[in-house]
C-alpha cells in the first residue's frame, strides 16, 4: 500500500535565544529562563486565531526540524541517555533526523502580544533553534497528555554541570542585562548545567563556545577536585 | 515574511476499531479498550527503525486529519467542553479543522508484531480513525511530556452516561467475542458513556448508530427517572 503525500505550510515562525544547534536543551520545559517569540504568519497572524489560548499555561509548539532537512534522516540514534553507545530506532528516538522531520515541543504561553498588526506568542522554558518553522499550535491538555506514571525508559538521567561565570563575564551579563531586559546569566547557568556537549566530545578539556541571543558565550572544562566545571571566560556581543 | 511549504509522508497507517468519524472519542486515553495496529508502510516497515519502543509504555502518534481536508479549515470553533456556545480560536482548540490538518494522539504501546514482511505496533486508549496516515511515531517522556500542574481551562469536564447493552445484543457481543478476541460489549460502553452526540443534538430523544470496527451498533436515548441512558437495542455485523 502507497499512500499520498501531503504538503503542510509554516503558520508562524520561532525568534529564539538559541542561534544555533549547539546547547539548546534536548527536551523543553528543562531552561525555564530560555525564551523566545513565535510570531504568526500571514495570513494567520490575527488574534481571533489564538482567541481563548491564554487560558492554557501551555501549548504544544509542532514545528519543522529545518536545519536537519538537507542531511536526511537515519535508520538508528545513540540517544545521550544511553551514554551515546546504543542505538535505538529513529521511531524510538526524538532525534531531529527523522523521516518527517517534525518536531513538537511543550513550552509555557507567558502571554500573548499584538504589535503593528503582528501577532506573537511569548514563550518560555523552549528548545527551539531561531528561525524555525512552525506548522501547528495547540492548547495542552492536562487531563490527556499528562501521564507521569508512563515508564520512559532510558530517558530522564540529567545530572546538572556546575557552571561559574568569571567577574567580567557577570558584569557583562548585568549591562546586557540593563540594556535588553534578558537575564543572560541565568540562562548561561541552565543551558550550561545540562553539558550541551556531544557525548562524543565528553572528557575533553577543549573550549567550547555557545551562541545565546547574539552573544558569543565562551567557555572551558576545569577539573576542581575530580569534579568538571565550566568555566565561562568570554561573552562577546556580534 | 513567506516561508516555504513542507511535504511529508505517511510512514505508516492505523487499523482501528473507529470506522467512521461518529463514536471517537475527544481525545485518546478515555476509552481504555479501544484498539489499533499500526502497520508501518515500506519502506518504514523495518524493525530496526522501532528498536527500543517497546521499552516505552506510550507513544506519540502524529497523523493526518485526512478525512477533513476536503471541508478545509475554520477560524473558530466551539469547543464540546464550553457547551457548545462560546467560540474560541482554531489554535485554542484541537479540532480537526486546522490550517495544516495534523493530529497528535498519546497512546499505549501494546507491542510490536511482526509477520510476513510487515510490522505493527499494537496500540490501545486511542482516538484514530480506521485508515488514517501516520507522519511520525515518538516515544512519549514522562519527564517532559506529563505537565500535571497545566491549566487547561474549559478541556477536562466529562460526565459519563450510564449505558444499557439489551440481552440480545450482548448475546452477539459474546459470539463476537468468541469469534474475533475482541470485547465489544466494553467498547461499547465506554464509546457511549461519553456521549458522542454532537452538542447540538443532546436533549433529543433520537435513535444513533456508531460503526465500531464493521458492526452497526444503533442505540436510542431513554429518559428513566430524569436521567438519560443510552440503550443499546441492535448490534449489526456489515
Amino acid at each position: 500500500m502507497k499512500m499520498t503525500k501531503f504538503e503542510i505550510e509554516p503558520i508562524g515562525i520561532v525568534h529564539s535565544c538559541f542561534s544555533e544547534k549547539f546547547g539548546i536543551p534536548r527536551q523543553p520545559g528543562l531552561v525555564h529562563s530560555s525564551v523566545a517569540e513565535l510570531e504568526l504568519l500571514p495570513p494567520w497572524n490575527r488574534q481571533e486565531l489564538v482567541a481563548g489560548l491564554s487560558e492554557f499555561t501551555h501549548i504544544w509548539v509542532h514545528f519543522v526540524f529545518h536545519k536537519t532537512i538537507e542531511a536526511g534522516w537515519r535508520e538508528s540514534i545513540r540517544p545521550p541517555g544511553l551514554g551515546g553507545k546504543k542505538r535505538v530506532g529513529v521511531f524510538a528516538s526524538r532525534s531531529p533526523h527523522r523521516p518527517n522531520h517534525m518536531g513538537m515541543s511543550v513550552v509555557r504561553l507567558r502571554g500573548i502580544r499584538a504589535s503593528k498588526g503582528k501577532v506573537f506568542l511569548q514563550l518560555s522554558g523552549i528548545d527551539l533553534l531561531d528561525g524555525t518553522p512552525v506548522v501547528d499550535i495547540k492548547p495542552y491538555v492536562a487531563y490527556s497528555d499528562s501521564i507521569p506514571e508512563a515508564s520512559s525508559s532510558y530517558a530522564g538521567s540529567f545530572f546538572p554541570v556546575r557552571v561559574r561565570l568569571r567577574g567580567d563575564v557577570l558584569s557583562f551579563c548585568e549591562k546586557y542585562q540593563d540594556e535588553s531586559g534578558r537575564d543572560l546569566a541565568e540562562l548561561i547557568r541552565e543551558v550550561l548545567a545540562q553539558d550541551p556537549r556531544p557525548v562524543s566530545q565528553r572528557g575533553k578539556r577543549d573550549v567550547f563556545g555557545v551562541l545565546l541571543w547574539q552573544v558569543n558565550v565562551r567557555f572551558r572544562v576545569v577539573l576542581e577536585e575530580g569534579e568538571e566545571i565550566f568555566e565561562v571566560f568570554s561573552c562577546v556581543n556580534l
